[in-house]
Order: structure tokens, then sequence, then C-alpha cells
């Protein structure tokens, strides 16, 4: 039985396109899907990373002008892997093409942005999901499983921290290739809806809406080159963005994300307290989850390190043995896997352009309650 | 050569009164001291468990009330180790009689009262401490060193929690023997008070002023059976305390204290980011410091688990041998070291009243801004 | 500038067969090499099955006979993913066709097959490695630099486990698809030529030749159903093997084998200690490396987890950013590119036929040493 | 009600000298007990720190020979802190007076000793133990309470080990205050009795007799310095010694200890794997007991850090509230509580001097295999 092929146009060939590419190469090998996907071009603005790009990951083609991908009939699929200020032109045409569109996160460099992107895809109604790729570590899509089930009663914290340390260095330049997230223009805002929109995202999910948040964000390092003007400008990012947070069911938060915490390369952590349980998790070691069970016996109870390599976890049937990890890009896979399987019965596959809307909201709102000192309403 | 004998007077004979009644038993055993502590006296409101208290650790004898101790000529230092709504008084008359003073945190139920303790002890001239132990634990103080010898260079970030969950209960009662803590008339607030003042006394040890803050509390149960009346009473404390702040030195943080984390019993933790380096340090492991120094060659750069038994790490020559650790006791020990020696030399060791104030004035702008929703100055 | 191409032969498409399909399918995505490997021709007994598979990893074809393989001119490397008692014949008749030969470990069932493998691979002058995967995990490469730089001094003691608990129950049968690890006819050892070779392999290419051993096995469960015979029959296999040893350099060391260790999946650790630092690797963390160096300041002095994830970590340049963790079949990657390099050159990569064979060795001993109670000669 | 009391004569103000008097001391702040220890005479060959140590610790008196403390009747239990090679006589002298006697571990330097001992003792029909004081870890405690609960089911594997790095340097000198565990003389071996003989205790009491071993010693520095006689000489300790083991339950055992083992101070691990259970402890990390349950549901199941500070805890109700740790002298003050316990019952408690016989027969056996290259049987 031939699998109905569906055809990918990829924009952009950086850290993003080459998980994306990764993961549509790699989800036939193992997951069983009534689609495969078919890497046909590739679309960057250099001609010739482009093309070495197609060759490496083997694209049928390559391209210049992401127009290109859009008038392209035999494109089923436009996926948005640029930077985050090109977001919204091409989703917009790629769903008014009737193109099931892919993106990045975040969604646009604004909420604004955002809604623009929901509308199209709404009023296209084309399939369309957002890479908020640490919803598919399979540690985190249980944590979701036991949150569902009840497992941990009423819940009263969440606590969440996205740590890196890349840009301590005066001498570390913005702009460019490989450093557009320093580039308030391109980005939009700086860890705040680079890494704080990812803990948010897996908030939202495992806990339910934000109700109201209260802000701080600080840029350290106020003035670094820019290497597209070649002067020296002011930073217009936020280096670090702290809030708290009350959620509809009544639950306190915490959150911050910072580039200005030594040791700390990826370290997106959350817990997750509860009448009866806990759960803890940490990027650094994506392959664990921490487990605490009140109602366990007494003497022997503690916070449980499971080792998240069995069949019975998810996702995890599809890979090696028991006890053997895997490691980042196979989130993008899964990801990849689930679109095509809600593809095939005519569905969106969570989180769509909407659930992303959701969490732009929440990044407008700390930011704004950043600047005016004030708890502010993160529904928009 | 004798040693010169103090004689203690110590009111209380609870969790805190067995703390200090230890450290003043043991600290002659580890530390070669000018003076040399002697358990002179105990109160207690009931004269039997005064009694059976005095047996048990070696007290000349029993008293019911306070002021017994203030008038005896012979007691050289009153420690109150009583609930919080007996300190002022306290504190006050053992001023007025010239006697040294050690006072069990927090210092007042607010700032108000300490203030007026702070005055008593500093108009009487008299040597003073509040016993915030964890200051003296090993790893704390060795943290401290390193901060002040500059290692970490530029602090960025600190962030603290104290988490607990022995209060989740709805049927837990408030007030009276053992359960005064969840009683505001005794306690003057719950976790903020309790808890977030070991965070905020460290903090302002290790990294300077608060500058402002923005508080967000909760009481999860809101009545509870009392105690002491009979009836089912509004609680009047804070089960959760979470603030975000900014210091003097330009760095952001992030505090939490709570009740209501299922899994952690006194599950204190610090983390602090500065421009070379960081720290980490964890209550449930007390005897480890966690410390990432980015100058550490690149390949084989980490975080370094230290086991701080050496006898190169504060305090630890006094103990055993190396690999040997100790346990949460003997922070009082440590403390009651340093005062003897401070006193020897007439001095008052660190934290006097007038730092436990600048603590209280912390936590009353956090519970402050949790009413008002506004950033409030930390200062008073 | 077209790369050349080497078309490649599968044997097998197990657990094994998925792994190096795997790494034949993705070293080209993330390795810039001289060679691509193209999937050629899958052979598994199964028409059925053989044909799934090519479909499901894009070989050209499937065959049911190995032979096929060996006489179709247009292939130039086979690789023999099946099991234990079919890797003798394969090697020897890809040998002799002068085809480049890739061998799951261990190479053979005992040393003598595996020595009449080295001597066809040699005798034809044919590129040849033996799939040791753990060498390539990058934490375990750093080790390997780290003790080739000296870094460790003399070194004292090593130890390395591998725990298991996948056949702690009675009812598990030996024998046929998935379980023939269990059947001594097919595997020629249980967890010694299993999981012990692993350990074997890794010491001796960290820590030199082993002089002596004294070795215990233990065969848990005497009799199990036999799937092929359909009847219960004695187990031949161990299902536990320690033994003590002495390396040439004068270290001692404890090797430990089992699939009887309650909570370990895949548990391979190994430690060793030089005069001036030691070194911990675990594989249920694979991207992580302890390292304890003593020359470290005192104070500071501590267990350095290192995660493994930086550009200047060996092959993690080829991935993604700092902070995120590669997994398990990436080491099979890693083999293959340094397979295509070192052929590129003319050479073999290490572990060849011949490495291989010296770990077959110290196997064959430890098993000697089981059954007389002496120690035994670790070199044939 | 008055406490009987029981006078006490120490032999030796060492390391262990410590540790014995603040058991003694400390005893009756925390437990309830039908009789008081008196500290009422200490011995030390030099008057001067016997008298300061004296002091220090409260003894009402010093003497520089212990056949004083066998003379004075009013002495009613003999303790022995004192080096190895004194435990006989002093054991001899104070059985035949009658006395109880406590010894430091090992019981003798070999066997044959602590065979005598065990007959004076059991002859004179006194009260007596030895101070293997890890089996008082409450952590340890509790593993025994869950083995003999039959949590684990039947046995297959026990490992244990003990590291330390602190005689790595060629500098250091044997024999003499401090150093006399170099010298072979006082000590009868090296880590053998000193630290394996510990591993061994706890092993028996866990897990039953030990049939037969496979032993391996290496001594790395030859010659030392000797403090005594001012001279270089042949070192006649073993500085690492392992062994294999099988145990009367049938289960596989790898036991270890080295004094070079660098970034290790003290770590004696064990891990014990059962049918349906497994238990790690560590003494880096006394207070915590690691524990993995097979028989949790699948998806959550993972090993325990259960942090051993709960009320319900071994001991742990005697000391502070839950998430306060204890550390290493609490053992012995455990020990203590226990031993007068059963003395108050006209019993000895576990290990006696016939339980540590049990310990010197192996660690014999280990060091005569080692000789030999035999297994040795281990029940003399």
């Amino acid at each position: 039985m031939a699998k109905k092929k569906i055809n990918v146009g990829m924009v952009g060939y950086g850290f993003m396109g080459r998980t994306h590419s990764n993961a549509f190469s790699q989800v036939g090998h193992f997951f069983d899907l009534p689609y495969q996907p078919v890497l046909k071009t590739i679309c960057a603005r250099s001609a010739d990373k482009a093309k070495a790009f197609a060759d490496q990951w083997g694209y049928d083609s390559s391209v210049t002008d992401w127009r290109r991908l859009v008038e392209d009939k035999s494109i089923d699929l436009i996926d948005i892997a640029s930077p985050n200020d090109t977001h919204l032109d091409i989703a917009l045409a790629a769903a008014a093409a009737g193109k099931m569109v892919m993106c990045e996160k975040p969604l646009g460099r604004n909420a604004a942005e955002s809604r623009k992107m929901v509308e199209a895809v709404e009023k296209a109604g084309v399939p369309n999901m957002v890479w908020y790729n640490y919803r598919r570590v399979p540690a985190v899509t249980l944590a979701k499983q036991l949150i569902d089930e009840g497992r941990l009663g009423k819940i009263f914290h969440y606590r969440a921290k996205f740590l890196q340390d890349w840009t301590i260095s005066k001498d570390l330049p913005q702009g460019g290739q490989g450093l557009w997230r320093l580039d308030v223009g391109v980005a939009g805002s700086g860890v705040t809806g680079d890494l704080l929109a990812h803990c948010i995202d897996t908030a939202l999910w495992l806990n339910g809406g934000i109700d109201k948040v209260s802000g701080m964000t600080e840029t350290f390092i106020k003035e670094r080159h820019h290497n597209i003007t070649g002067k020296t400008e002011k930073v217009g990012i936020d280096d670090a963005s702290l809030f708290l947070a009350r959620f509809d069911n009544g639950s306190l938060a915490s959150f911050e994300a910072t580039r200005y915490a030594r040791g700390h390369k990826a370290l997106y952590t959350f817990e997750i307290n509860g009448e009866h349980a806990s759960i803890f998790w940490d990027l650094h070691d994506l392959h664990r989850l921490q487990y605490f069970d009140h109602r366990d016996e007494g003497r022997t109870r503690g916070w449980r390190s499971v080792h998240i390599t069995d069949g019975d976890h998810p996702y995890m049937n599809k890979w090696w043995v028991p006890g053997l990890q895997i490691g980042y890009e196979h989130t993008f896979i899964h990801q990849v896997a689930d679109f095509l399987e809600a593809v095939s019965g005519g569905q969106s596959a969570a989180p769509t352009f909407r659930d992303a809307l959701a969490t732009d909201l929440v990044t407008d709102a700390v930011l704004k309650s950043a600047r005016t000192g004030q708890w502010e309403n993160a529904k928009g």
C-alpha cells in the first residue's frame, strides 16, 4: 500500500531549517503513517546556500524567493523556519494559496501579527501548526497524561525557567546571520519571545489559561555593535524576563528566562505541585521525568527519577530498547508524526496557530507589565 | 586556663528550644573559645514541661515566667526561643536589664516590632543576635567567601525558594502547641515571616540590599479549626508568598515560599548567577555546594558538586574527617561559636537585631505589595 | 563536487539492522565526508519482512540469502547485523569477495571464530570494523582524549558494569526472534559476550591491555521454554558475569554484567581513577561526563557534571546548539562517519576485527576462569 | 524518676575517642532511656592530652594506663577507641573484670585475635558491642527493615565499595599519631580491615553469610618513611583490596576498598538487587536511600530518592523536623542508645563481638585468597 505523499516547501536553512528537515526526513523511518513527507523545495536568500542545503538534505530543488513556493502547485505544505519578521507575510500568502502551514515559534513578533496569521489560516481552512517542539518530549507528554488523569489533584504551584548564558560577553554583536535573535526589529523581543514563549506554551497546555501577570525585564548590555548597520547601536531586546502569574485554576506561578545565567546552556525546567503529586522536568536531561507521589507508602516515598525510555512511555515504542535515550531532534519528528496523523483525519494537531496566539498574548502582557509596573491581563 | 562562663536563660522548650540548647551544650566540645556557656535556667509556661526539659538538657533550674530570667542577676544571656508574639516584650526587658539577647527569627511579627527591639538593644549596648542559622551552613558560608572574593563577578540573577508541604490537609487545625505558626495573631504572617525570611536574610548577606519588590500571596485553605478557641476560624496567614525583586546592585531576583509543594519538606534553595561563575545550594543536601566556573577549560567545564566536608571548608576543621557530613543542628552550634568569639572582643556577631530588621522590612514590603498590586520599596 | 558513493548491503533487519540503517541514512546530513553511503540491498530470511524494511528505509532492493549480497558486484560494503552465529560465514565470504566488512559485536561467538574472521579480512586487505558503538559516545571519546593527554596521570583503578533487568521472569522463553540472545547456540554466551564485551572494548581502548582475570558466572534460571524446539530446555547462557582483572599498566579492575539487576535497563557505567583525576560515565545519562580534577583549588574542588553538548566536545559541532543533547543512535552515525573518513585514506577505523578479537580473548578467559576457579591469562 | 547511671571508662582520645565521647554525651538529650551514661575516666598515654580531653568533654578524671580503668570498681563499661593492636589485651582484661566492653572496629587485627576476644566476653557473660556504626545510619537501618520484610524478594546481586584518596602521595609517612592505619604492625592490614570490614559487616547483616571469596590486593606505594623508626621502610598494608563473593543465599557479590580513588573521601556505597526491588545507599549522602520497586506502575516507575528525615524513618523521630538532615556522628549516638536499651533487658545489641568475628573471618579469607590466587572459604 503506497503512502500518499506530501510535498514540503521549506523556508530557512539555519538551525531550525535543519531540525525541521531532519524531522520530515526521519519520520517515515520510525512512524507508520498514512502520509510520507517529501522534501521538495528549499528556499533561502542565498542561491549557493540553498543549493548546498538541498544537496545535503535531498531536496529536489532550491529557490531564493519564498513566493516561488507559494506559487508552486506541487507543494502541499509550507514550513516557515526563517527569522520572526518573515513569518507574517509568508503565512498569509501560504494560507491564501491553500497550503498547509507550519511555522517556527513564536508565531508573530507580537500578538497583533499572530492574530492576523490565525485569521488567515482559519479563513483558508488549512491545517496549521506551530513548532513548540517541547510538548513532544516524551517526558513532557507523559506529564500531560498524568495531569489529565487527575494524578496531581488540585494544582497549587507552577514554576518554569529557561536559562542560557551565551550573550554575556559585551563583544557579541547583534543582527545578521545567527544573531538576529538579538535584533529587536527582526525578533520582536528578546528572551520573552524566544525562551519564555516555550515555557508559556507548555504551561498553558499542562495547566490551563493564565489570568494575569506581573513582569520585570532587563537589558544588561545596553549597546552592541550591529552587524548589518556596522554601527554600535542601542540594544532593543530584553536579556532577562521574569513574571509572576495566576492561572485560571487558582494556582500561583513564577516564570523566568535569561541569557545571563552562567552554567546553563538551555536549562528549561518546569515543576508543578499538586495536592497529591508533583512533577519536575529539565531539558538538560530531557529523557527523565521526576515524579513524587504522596500516596506512596511513607517510609519509601521519594522523588522518582523516571528514565523515559520504556515502550509504555509516549512515543518510545517507536525508537530503541529500554534504557537507550533519544535526544533533542526527536521532538520535531514526533511533532511531524502527530501533524501527519491529524491531517489524515482532516484535523490540525496542537499547538495550532490559535494555540500559539494565546502564548503571544501572555508574552505581550509580560512586556507591558514590565513597562507599566502593574499587573496586566494575560488574555489580550 | 579556665574559661569564663556565660550563664544562659532560655525561653521556650519547643523545636527551637532544643536546637538552641543543643548548640550551647555542644559548642565547647568542638570549638576552642574564651567563653563556656552554661545552661542555667529554662523558662516554659508549664512547670512540668520546664522541669522535664531542664532534666533532659542539664539546666540548673526551671521557671514558668520569663520575667524571672530578666530579674536573675546570675544570668548573662537571655535566649528567646518562644513563639513570635513573645519576642518583643522579652527582648525589651532583657535589654533593659543589660543582658545579652539572642532571638529566634523572625525578630518581630513585623518591622514595627523589630524596630523597637533594635532600638532597645542598641540603646542598652548589649550584644545581640538573631538565629538566622542558615548563614552558618558551611556551604553557605563558603558561598559568601567566594562572592566576597569577587569570584562571580557582576551579579545578574538571584533566585531562592523555600518549599514545604505540611499544611496541605484541610484537617490540620491552627493555633496552639506546635501549630502556632498557622495562627496569624501569634506568628504575624505565614510563610512570609517563617520561610521567606530565611531566604531574604541569606540574600541580603550574599547579594546586598533589595530595592523594590512585587509580591503575590495566597491562602489556599480559607478556614481551619482553631485549637485555642475551639471554633472554625478564618485563616489569617499566607500559605504561599512569591515576589520579584531588584537588588541595589542591579541584579534581578525571584523568591518563593510555600507550604503547598508536594514532595518538599524543607527545600530551601538559592542560586546566584554572576558574570564568571554561578552557585547553587539546597538545604535538602546542605553538605554540598554546586559551583560552576566559566573560567574552567571548556571541554571539562561543568557544575562541580563540592562535598563540603574538608578541613579547608568553613567550620569543617572542627568536626570529623573528610567525607563525613554534618547536619542541620550544627548550624546553630556554629552560630553560638561565632557569637561567643565576637562577644569576647566586645562585638555582636551578625546577623544582629539591626540586620534582622532589614529582612523584616522586605517581608513587610512583600505583604504590602501583595495587597496593593504595586511594586513597593523594600527598605521601609 | 559529487561525492563518491558506497553501496551498502545489509544483513539483518532487527534492532541492529535499524541502528545501522539509520546511521548510513543520516551520516550525510550532518557530516561532510568524501563518501556517501547508499542503502542498496537489505537481506532477511523472510521476503516480506525484507521488502517492508526496504520500503521503510529506502533500500533499492531486498533479498533473502546473504550470498546474493556477496555475489553482487555493485555492493561495496557488507554490514552484518544478524545474530552472532551468522557472523563467521558472512564475514569470510564478504572478505573473500573483496567487500568492506562491518560486523555487529561481538565479532564471533568465541575467540576461535573471531580469529578466523581477523585472518580473512587481513588477508583480503579490506577495510573492516566492529560496531562497538559506545566508543563514539561523545563523552566517552572525550574521556579517551583526556586520558591520552595524561590528565589522569598513573591509573590505579578501573571499574565497569552493565546492568539490565529484562530476563528476571521465569516465563520468558529462549530462542527465536528477539530472544536469540538467550540461546547459547546462537549467541555463544550470555551477558559475557553481549554486555561485558562492551565494557571490555571500552576498557582496552581507554586503559590498555588486560593481563589476567578471575571470573564468576551464574545462570539464575536453569530451564526455559525454547521457542524453536517448543520444549523446556536447559539454559546454556550466563545470566550474570563478574570478574576481577589486572591491567598491563598495573591498575586493578572490577567488571560486572547482569540481566538481574532490578531498576536498570542498560546501565553501562565505567569509572577510572588516576593519580590526578578521575572520570565516571553512565549510559543512562550518556550526554554527561563526570570529571574530578584534584588539581582544582581545594575549597571548590568537586566532581564536575559536564553536559556534553558544546561545540568543543567530540562530534558535537555536527549537531545542534549547546545545551541540546543527542541520544543513543548517534553513536552509530559517528562510527560510520569515522569509518568513511578512514576509508577515504585507505585505512580501517578502530575498532577493527583485530581490536574486537582482543575483547573476545578476554571474554573467553572470563568464562574459562569461572569454570576453573583460577586466574586466567586474558590474551589467549 | 532518676535514671540509672553507667560509668564509662574510655581508652583513646583520637578521632574515635571523640565520636564515642560525643555519643555518650548526647544520647540522653535525644533518647529516653533507662540508663544515663556518665563520662567517668579517659585514658591516653599522654597525661597532658588526657587531661585536656577530659576538660573538653567533661570526664571526671584522666589516666595514662588503661589498667587503671579495669581496676576501677566504679567503672561499669570500658570502651576501646585506641589503635587496633591494643584491642585484644584491653578487651580480655575488661571482660575478666566483669565490665561491659565496647570496642572500635575491627575487633582484632585478625580473626585469631578476635576469636580470643569473643571467648573472653562470652565466658564473662558481659554485654559487648563493636562500633560498626554504619548499621545505624537511618537509611541503612531502613534498608534492613525492607529486606527483612521481603520487599526485595530473592536476592541476585550485592555490590559494595569504600573509596578514599588520602594516601596517594608518596610523601605521606607511615606510623605514629594519626597515621597508625598505614603501619601493618599496629593496624593488622590496610584497607581490608579498615574499610572493607565496614562493607562486610553491613553485607552480612543485610544479606546473610558469605560462602567463599576470590580476592586481589595491591600496595601501590611500596616504601614510606616511618614516623616511629625514622627510616624508610617497606609498607606492609594493602592499599587496595577487591573481592568477588558468593553468599549463602546464592547471590553474587563484588566488593572493593581503596585509598587510591581520586575524588572520593569516604564513598562507602552498597547496592542490592532483588527480584522485586533494589536498594542503593551512599555514605557521601548518608541521609538518602535510593529505592526502586518494580511493582510500581510502569509509566512512573523510577528510582526513588528517599530523603530520610521523616518521623517514620528509623531513629528520625528523635531528631528535628522533616526535611532536616542529621550527619555522621549521629550513627554512634544511635548505637549507644540501642546498646543501653539492650543492656536494660540484659542483652547485647548487635553487632556483638561474635558478629564482628564473622567479618574478620571474611577479611582474613580475602587476604589469603589474594596470596593464594584461589577461592577461599569465608567462614574460617
